[in-house]
C-alpha cells in the first residue's frame, strides 16, 4: 500500500502543473479548490450509496475515487499524505470512544 | 504508509465484535452500515469545509478521520484496504481524462 | 412560495413518467433511488461550498438545485411535501435546542 | 407551505441574535458559516442514507432536518427563501434536460 499511496501522491504531484487538455489532475487543479472539494464530496455520497447498497465491488470503485479525489484534495493543499499517516499512528493505542471524547466535536 | 493502514485495518477487525461500551468502533458497528455510512459521510463533509477554509492542520485532521472511518466502511462490508489499493494500482498509467472517460459516470 | 413548490411536485409527478429522452425527472426517476440520491448529495454539497465561498447568488442557485432534486427524491419515495411541512410545523414553538435533545441523535 | 417557509424565515431571523444558551439557531450562528454548512451537509447525508433505505417516516424527518438547516444557512448567508423560489420559478417552462444542459455543470 506505501508503494500505491506514494507512486500516486507522486503522479499527482507532477500532472498538476500539467496541460489540462491531456491531464485530469491538471483540469481538477486548474478549476481551483472548490471544484476539487467537490469532487471530494460526490465521490463520499458514491461511496455511501455503494455501501448502502451493500455491492462490493461498486464500493471497492468508489472508495478507490474517494481516496484518489483525497490525494488531489490534499495535494492542492500542500499537505503530505505522510502527515495524515502520522495523524492515525498519533490516535493508535488510544481506545476509540476515549478519542473521540478526547477531541472537541462541536 | 503500509503500517499504517495494515495495523489501523487490523485494529478494526480485532475491536469490531468487542463491547461497544469499550469500542468506538464496536459501537458503529452495533449501528449497523446506516451509521457508518453516515459518519463517512459526515467526515467528508467537514473534510471538504476544512479544504475551503484552507486551514493545512485541520485538514490533516479531517482527512485522518475520514481514512478511518473510510476503513471502519471498508472492514464491515468485507472488503479489504488491498483490493481499493490494487484498483488504484489497475487504473495507474491510464490518463486521468482517458480514465475517467472509460468508467461510465451516470 | 406555495405556488412554487406545490407546482413543483406537480410537474415532478407528471414528469416523472415521462420520455427519459425528454425529459429530466424522467431520466432520474428511470436511473433510479440510488441515482436521484447521489444527485441530492451532490446539490448539497454544492450547496456547502457556495456558502463558504460566500458568493449570494452562487448559493441562490445551488439551494433552488438542492431544492429540486429534494422534491424529485420526495416525489420518486411517494412522501409529499406537505408531510415535511407538517413536520416542520409540528417542531414550532419547540425551542431549537430542546428539539434537537428531545430527538435521538445517534 | 408558504405559511410555513415564511413562519420559519422569521422565527431563525429572530433566533439569530438569541442567547446561544436557550436557542439552537443561535448556537449555530455564533460558531459561524462552517458549521453551519456541515449541519447541512450532514442532514443531506442523513436523507441519503433515510431514501437508500426506503423508509418514508424516517425520509419525512430528515428532510424537514434538512429544509430546516437549509433555512439557517440562507438565513445567515443573507438570501431570502422568496429568491431560491424565485429561482425555482424562474426556470419552470424549462424543460429538465434543456435547462441542465444550459447550465455549466462542469
Amino acid at each position: 500500500m506505501t508503494a500505491t499511496l506514494d507512486r500516486l501522491e507522486s503522479t499527482i504531484a507532477a500532472r498538476r502543473g500539467a496541460d489540462p487538455d491531456s491531464s485530469y489532475v491538471a483540469r481538477l487543479n486548474a478549476k481551483g479548490m472548490a471544484k476539487i472539494a467537490q469532487k471530494l464530496g460526490e465521490e463520499a455520497v458514491e461511496t455511501v450509496i455503494a455501501a448502502m447498497r451493500g455491492d462490493a465491488a461498486e464500493l471497492t470503485g468508489e472508495a478507490a475515487d474517494l481516496l484518489f479525489h483525497l490525494m488531489v484534495l490534499l495535494g492542492a493543499s500542500g499537505v503530505p499524505i505522510a502527515d495524515v499517516m502520522a495523524e492515525l499512528d498519533r490516535r493508535e493505542g488510544v481506545s476509540g470512544i476515549a478519542e473521540k471524547a478526547a477531541r472537541p466535536r462541536d
